[in-house]
């Protein structure tokens, strides 16, 4: 692999290619996980948030690209992914997104049980079973992705 | 003013109305600035991920969203602002948005040292004296407005 | 400039000088900062704790010198000086400057919209809308001040 | 459920119960990574280690009380894994033990890409790439079961 | 001292040997501190999870070494010192044992004052005085121990 | 007692009375220490702002007020003591004190190994062994005196 790095990045194994496996398994995890997020019937573009929101968070610029690239697909607009860094102070964003968003953080942040309380106690309100289920296995998947493409430091080129 | 605003939300004194002599002053220091980044050569879409990384970091929906439209006014793309949350780990950026951005973030972190010394020696590389002192200009400007509307708690109209 | 530094300090910009219409329009912004603080009946010590609790917390030396002579000059004591870092667990501060302080903590960390929450339901209880404004414009004001000096690094001379 | 569960706590979803097609293929994962392990010549102590201490980390209960048990199995010692939580500061574990736990953690803190920088370069020095990768993919696997399982609060039972 | 050192060790000053009238003074403490505690009838168990959540805490290995051994001694097992480090989520410990693990983690923690108010309460209901100012004793002084042993960086070598 | 508590305060133990053999015992520790500093040739200022800052962190109002007055009574000035919680940035302290301080602060951070690392470095190049000894204990002692206060919550009132 030839291609240029940013500033200060040695050479890293891209895990995936060197252990093809476990990626396939992983990727086999988040196919499953796709479906049981439709079977609950949460919206694609409230998937996306959950994925945007949490690769914002852990900091993984490969997984912000694609998820960037897909909620727009799915219909959200550049302004409200602009204001997503700071969801809790908007009005933009329904109350099931807004119930997803908070678990998402909540589960994303382990070690945080306080939050994880409120968070979850607040999604019940909003939020089926299933749909609660869905969310917390959507901001799973995109934890172990985003380690993966953070370790592996998958580098992410402009659109053209 | 009587729109809705977000769950757990109670009213707040917009700071802007009570004391508009100090806001008017806010202002006129912003326009000063604005003059300074100009005569420094910077980029106005450099300027833009300044604002939009710090109230990011801040937490300021109202900035996030005249910023988001004030970057994609002065040029740049939605897959770019998707991705400015982990904008270390990526290509897209040029150096020199590079260095204002750790500039930006280290003047944001007021009482991290460590990361400023850091981030101050890779500007001094990139960078020129005028265009050093305009980013923290630009930083100190945004953290003034990110906290007088984060205090105020500025509503966020979706766009129509 | 020759004055010695501390160890491990590179020579800074200062903003201040490198960019005299900025400074100048924030001095300005403090001038109509400090007539909101008087028409709103702000006592001078509570405005002087403010403004060296959040040099404290972004620790910016040379404006806990400068404030720390403004607020002895404005009748405080040196005890009361040397408790406020933990001014939280006193009796030695008025319910106002206790009100004026957790606000003006809560608006210096920006991104903790909880603590915010906590601070301004306490103010509301102490402070006019236009003591909670002034307080706000205040912590709002010396944020920019301690950026300005702690990224020009501003020396800070022994008194004689 | 009846099982009495610790102070303040409410009833949670099992997400493996609720949705077990997205845990069987997570399973399926965690398989193919105990394969990639072994492949990779990791001893099983060494594996039990980084899942011990992510759990740790993460302040997963009923993953530690799992490993704790194959640690015990493997042949690890109770004197070992109660200082596991400052490994760091010891002489009691061995260079590629030394290198996958900083690996770990820092796979773990996504956001810390000095952290990972350095762990990423002292890994180098002591494990081949198959090793490093399956370190990586055994972090990502036991972060995502450390999320399950505090979501869904999974009771710890006392052994008999 | 010719002992082998972790990796990245320099050598340090063993403060105990240094001062010896200062460590003398501190084990008497400590032993005043260890009748306060059995006269407050608190378990030699759980005075020993005490050391040993505040010696993970503050991650002082030396402690942790000491102190596995003193509760494996006492008749604690492996699986409960292998949850310790998230006893919160689990029901394997006594709502004694739970209030005193509170107190220590809030008193070791002496900035957040909050943590403190929660943890009092829930002691208050659960402890007697005398138990609660034995369990601040117990976390004062092991507190001290662990900044001595750090500082120093006391040795761990392994158990034969 | 009767006197007033800041708000939100409810009644502690003062856990120095509760146990007195503990209480006692610890002053005894002080009074070696005391006497170590002396022989190691530290200056009283450098150990009462040792004493200061270490309270600083841990938010200690008590011990603030109690070291303040002592600062002063032995000669310090309070523009110097006004000036120390940024005292990183300044001109106004010793290498010495400046040695001093970081190695406090370190070793108030217990789990911080980094800053430890660097803080000792540091201190080597500028104070003698005996030194480096007695500011650990200093730090040692003040850390447990602040405990004490902070969770028997001793007032502060008022100097006549």
């Amino acid at each position: 692999m030839t291609s240029p790095v940013p500033a200060g990045a040695d050479r890293r194994i891209f895990i995936d290619k060197q252990s093809p496996k476990a990626y396939h398994a992983l990727v086999q995890t988040s196919e499953a996980v796709r479906g049981v997020a439709a079977e609950a019937g949460l919206d694609r573009v409230l998937v996306e948030l959950v994925n945007l929101r949490v690769s914002q968070v852990n900091g993984c610029a490969y997984c912000l690209q694609v998820h960037t690239r897909a909620a727009l697909r799915a219909g959200d607009t550049p302004q409200r992914l602009g204001v997503l860094a700071a969801w809790r102070e908007t009005e933009l964003f329904t109350p099931a997104e807004r119930a997803a968003l908070a678990l998402a953080e909540a589960t994303t942040a382990a070690a945080d049980s306080a939050a994880q309380d409120i968070a979850y106690a607040a999604a019940r309100a909003v939020l089926t079973d299933d749909q609660i289920a869905a969310v917390i296995w959507v901001t799973v998947t995109i934890n172990a992705f985003n380690r993966v493409s953070i370790m592996s430091r998958h580098p992410v080129h402009p659109e053209q």
